[in-house]
């Protein structure tokens, strides 16, 4: 494996950072050519790419090409969202002399952090690394980006990162604007570097949770944006159970094993009436093969995270993993669940779930009390189940709250939000969609500036979304 | 002095944290009408407050009065903020089952953390206190708030909350929603309290550091708002300094002993040209009489803050502070500035300030390089200055950027941003005007939800500001 020696982090991150302010200078078209570009550049390698990592990953190709495209569009639609200007937060109010006391004309926007250390995920080689999401939201701030690769794919990661610098290069943006380091020591020398300004991780909750130890214990504490780990528990009631638990079996083996369940929104803990049909149809509806895993740390990690739900007292298996990657249930009752919540709310990483089984309303919810914050929170209902505590219960335990659906899959939209209480994520913020861009903004004020100093997003005459004198006006 | 037990603290806690829930389920028309309550109990107890304040802070009564006018003007902000409703951000993206992969129907909006603990400052007895800002916006937000009183105003505290309870129970709030602790080491087990989902102060570096170390090192970390030191550094350039040096002068001085130099935005450090007319004009220009100071500590620490200063190789004192409380100018040269500025760059609470002489651009510049992060930057300059490198340095050293003033006196609009890089805060979010209420919003996603499940202003018949399949839509 390569390492980046400290001096080599030193040298990626100045170049960052005196990369940086003329990032922040660009104007929003040039900052969009520039995401664009990157994705076009990843298009035009995606074969050569997805060939790599494929041997690095074993993932297989389809998911690999969809993933790139998942990268791309990103991308692209990151360049959407700084053009359409609503992520400036742009606020003008005139001076008001006649107020108690007189009122001086302040206009508000948002601006870049800095430079931003991004640390790459296992689990999406594409989409969460090198030019993933955080990676092209922190570009779209006007920030400059260093990445920790992750050594789950170090060649796939380094060609990733020749093609977005290429493609920056070629579209004139600035040298130094993104940089890559390699190895555990860049990784923790990256988060300490006085030059850096905010990080961002996806990955284990030890490694998120030490990162951001460090983040804020640095002499300038600086925002660390992790997502961290979670279980996306699934609540199936007694009629959905009844009418449709067949069904349901299927789309939930689909679900926990999609990706070798090497997914941050894999449902891993799933709750269901005692008895149930989902239950008696979900042996026969998963699969048996162990899948190669994205490492071998992985793999090593799911066989101990499945022994350790096997052995808990209560706790069953409805499917042995046929070894690491292969697909496992478990079940216990909701008493059992509750006995030993502290094992059993620990994320296993890969294809296993468990089933916890309740005999009535009450139960059900004394076991939802104990479970810590999740991305995701799924309700199998039907129309005529009383669902209002069930909607109120998950909705303070997770970020995105689905109906009659599955949680992997994760919309890249305006609307999206991939976070949720701790420890899911530690902060307010999600890393999927339009609204991550805010993670890597600050607020800045001008007071009674001469025109000439605005920006053009905070003129008289600016076409941005915007609040002035406490009105809402829509872009040109 | 009065110290809540921890078993106290706890009742007091569990009680918000109980009441809480309620609190997010009001509708916005409620909660506006609890906030618009508090506002209305506070002016009519306003004398008696008044009369109680000035007797804890030694603060006049037309600045106390003025003072409760800027509290109960906040609270009706907040108020009009959340009828207003765009700072729920809602986002709705309708399905596309022609996308690929297939897009669910997502909508987004922001719902209340939780409970918050806010730390109440000792330099505004109302407007940074009890039923201050960080109450109001976090009130505002759908939390319960358990504030930790600031020792200096003991009794003011106590009674504010007295009128703020009654104001909240006549008006129907939930029993718990707002309540009141005492003491240091009440203040500590609150950031602590496993029950507190954020924490919001306003103070000094070292007391925010702590408690924020504290917050960050928890089992569950919680996001902790700092505002914590600022030096608020003020640039004269040579033309401005020419034509209107000793005008300038008179308002320096005004604006460095406003309040006894209480304020976090006192222009602490001021840049001028050597030999300049203001430095010239200032010592006429500054009264000599020792003022009363907050508490005995804040005046032994401002003793010890100029007898600190004026020890510094280089500097000397224009005007010596005739004890404490009494105004002190001390004047060191760019090149002394920059030799010292470890020590020269440390907080003085009080109107004390300092003068750094420079002789040419590149002077100012290498010493404006070491200043650190601060609420506001001034700049006093000639339309004909080249001003564009000067307003660039000094926006990536603060959070609000003023022109031709003075940075005491800060404005509660929609606009303001009362925050700065580190140690000014500690997080992307300001603590004055109306986007103070992010800091208490998480995101949440409904995913495919029954209609009936979704919240009014996530419906399609929403009435609020909102962003439909990627377009803004204006409220109703």
């Amino acid at each position: 494996m390569t390492m980046t020696t400290l001096d080599g982090v030193d040298v990626v991150v100045h170049d960052a950072a005196a990369a940086q302010p003329a990032a922040a200078r660009a104007s929003r078209d040039e900052r969009a050519r520039w995401l664009r570009a990157v994705a076009d550049g990843l298009d035009a390698a995606r074969d050569e790419l997805v060939a790599v990592a494929m041997r690095e990953t074993h993932l297989p190709q389809p998911r690999l090409e969809g993933e790139v495209a998942r990268t791309t569009g990103q991308l692209r639609l990151f360049a959407d969202v700084i053009l359409e200007g609503s992520f400036l937060e742009a606020i003008i109010d005139h001076a008001d002399p006649t107020a108690a006391p007189p009122r001086p004309d302040l206009r508000r926007w948002l601006v870049p952090v800095g430079t931003v250390a991004v640390y790459a995920a296992s689990n999406f080689p594409f989409a969460f690394s090198v030019a993933g999401g955080d990676t092209a939201s922190a570009l779209a701030a006007g920030c400059s980006v260093v990445v920790k690769a992750h050594p789950g794919h170090e060649v796939t990661s380094r060609r990733t990162a020749e093609v977005v610098s290429g493609a920056l290069r070629a579209a004139s943006a600035p040298d130094g604007v993104f940089g890559l380091v390699e190895g555990f020591d860049a990784g923790v020398a990256l988060v300490e570097h006085p030059a850096v300004d905010a990080g961002a991780f996806t990955g284990s909750l030890r490694g998120g949770r030490a990162l951001a130890d460090r983040a804020a214990a640095r002499p300038r504490p600086i925002p660390f944006y992790g997502e961290l780990g979670s279980l996306n528990p699934v609540v199936v009631t007694h009629a959905a159970d009844a009418r449709r638990g067949s069904e349901l079996a299927a789309g939930f083996a689909g679900s926990f094993t999609l990706g070798v369940g090497q997914f941050c929104t894999k449902p891993g803990i799933v709750f269901v009436p005692t008895g149930s049909r989902l239950a008696e149809a979900l042996p026969d509806a998963v699969g048996r093969e162990a899948m190669p895993m994205l490492t071998e740390g992985i793999a090593s990690g799911y066989t101990a995270g499945t022994a350790r739900l096997g052995a808990v007292e209560g706790v069953s298996a409805l499917v042995e993993p046929a070894g690491p990657g292969g697909p496992g249930v478990f079940r216990v009752s909701a008493e059992g669940f509750v006995a030993s919540h502290e094992v059993l709310t620990e994320e296993v990483f890969g294809p296993a779930t468990l089933l916890v089984t309740y005999d009535d309303e009450r139960a059900l919810h004394v076991a939802l009390a104990v479970l810590p914050g999740s991305l995701t929170a799924t309700i199998h209902s039907e129309d005529d189940d009383d669902r209002g505590a069930l909607v109120g219960v998950l909705s303070a335990k997770a970020g995105r709250v689905l109906f009659s659906g599955w949680p992997t899959g994760v919309a890249v939209t305006w609307s999206q939000h991939h976070g949720g209480p701790w420890p899911a994520t530690n902060t307010q913020h999600t890393s999927v969609g339009a609204t991550a861009v805010r993670r890597f903004l600050r607020p800045l004020a001008y007071q009674d500036a001469p025109p000439d100093v605005l920006p053009a997003e905070l003129r008289d005459d600016s076409t941005v979304p915007r609040r002035v004198d406490g009105v809402l006006v829509p872009g040109r």
